[in-house]
């Protein structure tokens, strides 16, 4: 996961943890978040970098203040947090950028199971926050399991269907392991994300028929074709069911805009999202306490890897255990992303600078 | 789903969701349940009959009652329930039969998230409670949406492993639709149940290469070589992330066993299993009220619906959809099942009205 990078040039640029953090949060600074915020939305970014999902990390800065330039994204949103019941916390994110309002409302979350070992928040006028992976950390590191998922634009056919109608919605679940590393899984519903069939056309590769649709609906294996058709979710009916369940979750409960009626960031850019997501937060401390936990994970992880692999050089790996390993690896050595990731911010932050 | 049967020998039998309800209750009650816990475990077992879940219907009943001869399920067990927190519940099972335990869980759960909005209940010790969708099925008509999962017998191998380490862990899901139908999702991680692989090997026809693995983890088309390996799961990674997770709620959290620690009803019926379950409610009045869901999951429906479908004969559903088509039928007209399930019933029935 260290070189994700499917289209790279080759040009890759190693920066420090902290450097980076610094540069993504003056360059938000600079767009006009508080410090407090631009460092909030550096730390969720700075952290998917860490864990090697560069895709999600602070590549996505320039998308972002790209959309807060056409009015898509609200900088000055302002969050406002209802407590609909003891347990139970509806955020309206005010349109804000999407790992901010994510963000306080993971933390109005934490706060709320301190107090009642349980609490859900569903969060609606929102947009993209990036990958679940940070928010199942930071709720991991203070002892709560959860599980959070969030809608996305419509771009995934129904079940025995060929028109997008359904987000390829992600799912994170998340348990901690008290003085080790948490497990930790986020996936979204498609078998491969696009990229890979992206890098498969590219490389001039068939793909697996698993992967994709043509637009009439029909598996095929020509990249091309696929690119030009629909992902496949996992297991058929079963993705497809996923999917729509987080999306009644995140959109439809949330009151948030749901399937179709969800915003494209990528199309519509000048336009709010509205996208839904929800964080269920369980304290781990009033149900199990840290001690017991780690015992239990540690007994857990030590049976699935003796199981006997198909590969004897490729041991059995827990969710979350390669990103974390490329977490402790490039919190260690530096952050390895493409140098054009890089320029481009640096390129904000001098602009801004002169202005 | 009103005829699943996969071997069936035509032999079918159609009965009164009332009488099966009271011929199930009285088997249970003469095995020594109060009328009560039998009229609730009989309740959970009958909807799933209804759904057309006949797998997990009465046709368990008889097997319930022969772990309880061997004493591997107490027929009198104490299920106790401890308020950990305000919305924090944990279960003990006491090893008492698994429909039993698992409906007091729920109900402690809704009962709980009728206070505070939301509550989670971990269950402990405790057996096979059937199918999820029945629960489901129950907290939406309460108004309340779930998410509701269970650790199972050690059976998958872990992503790139050859050994059975992992239960194909059930996941449900399931949001209501007041005044309608609820949307509800209830699926197992891997791509098929190992039924339909038998059935291709009864049927002497090749499977897909995604279904199953022989007992080297390469995927295999010949049905009875898969019999003897690996069920595939959903997605490969992603389906084996959902099942740890699963696990980790389930098992690891609640004080149950998990992994290869659970125990086998099927190889060891003589020992308890200690399976591990989480209830997870929400209560939908709190959060958005009653004709505002019911608004919207009709938009919701209507937009999935107005997917272009590959084929003109099969119009789009919604999870669950077809198993509530099942329902409403099978209420109205009687419930179809196998002739021998329920003279094995009948049978018990007579066998303890003589003794």
């Amino acid at each position: 996961m260290s070189n994700p990078a499917p289209y790279t040039d080759g040009q890759r640029t190693l920066i420090a943890e902290s450097s980076l953090r610094m540069l993504a949060a003056d360059v938000l600074r600079s767009a006009g978040l508080s410090q407090p915020d631009a460092d909030s939305v550096a730390n969720v970014l700075v952290l998917a970098d860490l864990f090697g999902i560069s895709t999600h990390g602070v590549s996505r800065v320039p998308q972002y203040l790209n959309r807060v330039r056409l009015g898509g994204i609200r900088i000055d949103g302002q969050t406002s947090i209802e407590h609909l019941a003891p347990s139970l916390i509806r955020v309206d994110a005010d349109n804000s950028m999407g790992p901010l309002a994510a963000q306080r409302a993971l933390d109005a979350a934490m706060n709320c199971a301190r107090q009642t070992g349980v609490a859900v928040a569903f969060v609606r006028r929102a947009n993209h926050f990036g990958s679940i992976m940070p928010y199942l950390y930071l709720a991991s590191e203070q002892g709560f399991a959860s599980i959070i998922g969030s809608n996305a634009t419509a771009t995934v056919a129904p079940w025995g269907a060929r028109s997008a109608k359904l987000g390829n919605s992600p799912l994170g679940i998340g348990v901690p392991n008290p003085g080790g590393d948490p497990v930790m899984l986020d996936i979204a519903m498609s078998t491969v994300a696009r990229a890979k069939i992206r890098e498969a056309a590219a490389q001039g590769s068939d793909i697996p028929d698993t992967w994709a649709t043509d637009r009439e609906g029909n598996p095929t294996t020509d990249p091309s074709v696929a690119l030009d058709g629909f992902l496949q979710l996992i297991g058929g009916h079963k993705g497809y069911g996923l999917a729509v369940m987080i999306d009644m979750l995140a959109g439809v409960l949330s009151g948030a805009s749901y399937l179709t009626r969800v915003g494209a960031w990528d199309k519509s850019p000048e336009l709010s999202q509205d996208l839904g997501h929800f964080f269920i937060l369980i304290d781990t401390a009033a149900l199990i306490g840290p001690a017991e936990l780690k015992r239990r994970v540690s007994d857990f992880a030590a049976i699935l890897r003796s199981a006997e692999p198909l590969d004897d050089n490729t041991p059995i790996a827990l969710p979350g255990e390669r990103e974390m390993a490329s977490y402790h690896r490039q919190l260690a050595e530096g952050i390895s992303l493409m140098t054009r990731d890089v320029a481009a911010l640096q390129e904000l932050a001098g602009v801004r600078t002169e202005s």
